[in-house]
């Protein structure tokens, strides 16, 4: 892969063995997805998956490239939000996959957030049992986050992501130059996540956002290449060690306990994913210090950073200690009551401990 | 695992590395269940996905035994027929389950045939982005073709198993005394299916069926767990080599690119799977002729097997030229036109020949 063209760009490996694939992280990528997709795919038949927002900036420079390439490409686009991530939208996808007369000389390209990226992952991991598919996240959280793990899958009335599959993108390219179009409160949900890997994994990546924040906010473009695949490489690092998340994998659930009880009492109105983390992150971090786990001033460091980037960092004081303690019991990685909790022992550094969920809602609150 | 109570039990192991697995064929074996899937499963709960007919006969026994060796197991019955193998069944499924609090400790356990098999193999794959699940086939088709190969999925109204996944099972037991409750037809379309594979890879297995088969046809059991392990062994076999049909599995598709283009025009109504294979297996073996693949005493011997027991073997005069071409370009295993179709060079061999549509279809009527 030639990266002549874009000096900034950097190549990370996930290794999978067969199922191993690269990202691609840089500016100015994504009118040439074409040629870089080319030596990768045997398929003809590309088909975009999109959204109406997205297909707005992106979807037109995108079909060019492929089709400049020799693809040929065409784009199916999926109403845009949360709500959608679901089972009727699946089916819609797969009517439209079908009758376009989807075979296995296609392949998928999910150009998109998360939800486009879950969706269409999912789709092709199970149109005609499995067609290759391209990720082209173009939010922050989705290029930290949806880009390793080949989590794919949708929502159900009972929560969130319990229908899907684990399945592997043929190629990832996150193009820095996306995120300028993306709504400030989208890119600080997303930094939250970059924060959460620095915290789980890597001092010197927390301590690189707090010296820099003002640039980080500011867009700086050899910052935002670093953060992403600086993130990429420690989830794939994470990932590699357990893709099917038994044990080791469930590091990456730091402050999501939390997250996902709160995303529930609110019906997933209030708060972006990325600022539920945030609020989770504190509360696991306070927690992490009552049991001893780490030192006030992790904590310290932890709430002013989220706070200096915007982030929501507190409970909602309407939570019930009951409703609490249910929601946390309603999260899928409940077992039998006890919950397998991240706590942070020092920044860079957390470890497991089992607790009941009470114990976890009376010392959220 | 000890065999002492059933002497004609027989065991075969499946290797895919960390995803093999074990077919257990015998009889009596459904009612001691709970004690043989109890060393292979850390899951306390469990769901028998079946239908009201197979239910009727064996759901009863298959409960007590999960309980008595300790297992919370609970059923979910789901409409019986090919029509059922759809997404709005699929979709009541996960709502049952997630309803019922299906969670990692969980594990589904199909009991009945393919359809069962394969919408609750591909509920298992994509509930919590995959649970374990066990396969207790109840019809000779099942036990001979589904319990080999990780197919799992639903049809849809484009055409048969377009959505699905590949997922292993943990466990398969093949109980020959299910046998005796089905329906002689469906019996004899099961067959249909074994003695493809003496085609295509074991002309021993063929001639043994055509020397027994009024004993096979008078269900003597010491010969249906023979044909059953040995479809599964050859099936196995084929399956080790080539896990995802990018190539050498397609031989599997014997009779079958016909077969399906006889079930699409006959919309599924007027016969069996296993019917239309019998079908598709004479047309093609014709063809084998016609191309010089193989003798005319050949074709002479499987015409002869497939009448004597019984099966359909004439593709309706009233399919059109077009009809048929149309319907086999249809067949998803199509590529721009060239099916890779399967001829037989002699029984128990078969190699591919790229073929187009047309001439499949002027040949085949």
């Amino acid at each position: 892969m030639t990266m002549s063209n874009s000096p900034e760009a950097r190549e990370l490996r996930v290794d999978l063995g067969d199922r191993s694939y690269s990202i691609l992280v840089g500016t100015g990528l994504l009118p040439k997805i074409g040629s870089l997709v080319s030596p990768l795919l045997r398929s003809a038949r590309l088909t975009v998956v999109t959204n109406p927002t997205v297909a707005a900036l992106y979807l037109e420079s995108t079909l060019a490239s492929l089709r400049q390439a020799g693809f040929q490409a065409r784009a199916i686009e999926i109403a845009d939000g949360e709500e959608y991530k679901s089972l009727s939208s699946l089916a819609s996808l797969y009517d439209r996959l079908l009758d376009d007369g989807v075979d296995r000389g296609s392949a998928i390209i999910a150009l998109g957030g998360g939800v486009i990226g879950d969706v269409a992952g999912f789709a092709a991991a199970t149109t005609l049992r499995g067609v290759p598919y391209v990720q082209l996240p173009t939010t922050l959280l989705a290029q930290v986050d949806s880009s390793v793990g080949g989590k794919t899958g949708i929502n159900h009335a009972r929560g969130k992501n319990l229908i899907g599959a684990f399945y592997q993108p043929r190629f990832v390219l996150c193009d820095i130059d996306t995120l300028a179009t993306l709504p400030r409160r989208e890119f600080l949900a997303g930094l939250a996540e970059v924060i959460k890997y620095g915290i789980i994994l890597d001092a010197a990546l927390f301590s690189l956002i707090e010296q820099r924040l003002n640039d980080i906010l500011a867009h700086d473009q050899d910052l935002l290449v670093h953060l992403v695949t600086r993130s990429c490489e420690l989830k794939a690092m994470v990932v590699s060690r357990d893709e099917t998340e038994s044990d080791y994998r469930a590091i990456l659930n730091f402050g999501h306990t939390l997250a996902h009880a709160v995303e529930n009492l609110t019906e997933y109105r209030t708060y972006l994913h990325g600022e539920a983390v945030a609020i989770g992150m504190l509360a696991a971090a306070r927690i992490s210090a009552l049991r001893g786990h780490c030192r006030p001033d992790g904590v310290q460091r932890i709430e002013t950073l989220l706070k200096r980037a915007g982030l929501p960092t507190a409970i909602p004081a309407s939570f019930s200690l009951d409703d609490l303690q249910l929601a946390i019991e309603h999260d899928k990685k409940a077992r039998d009551g006890e919950i397998k909790f991240v706590c942070v022992d020092e920044i860079g550094r957390v470890s497991f401990e089992m607790m009941p969920s009470r114990v976890i809602a009376e010392m959220a609150r």
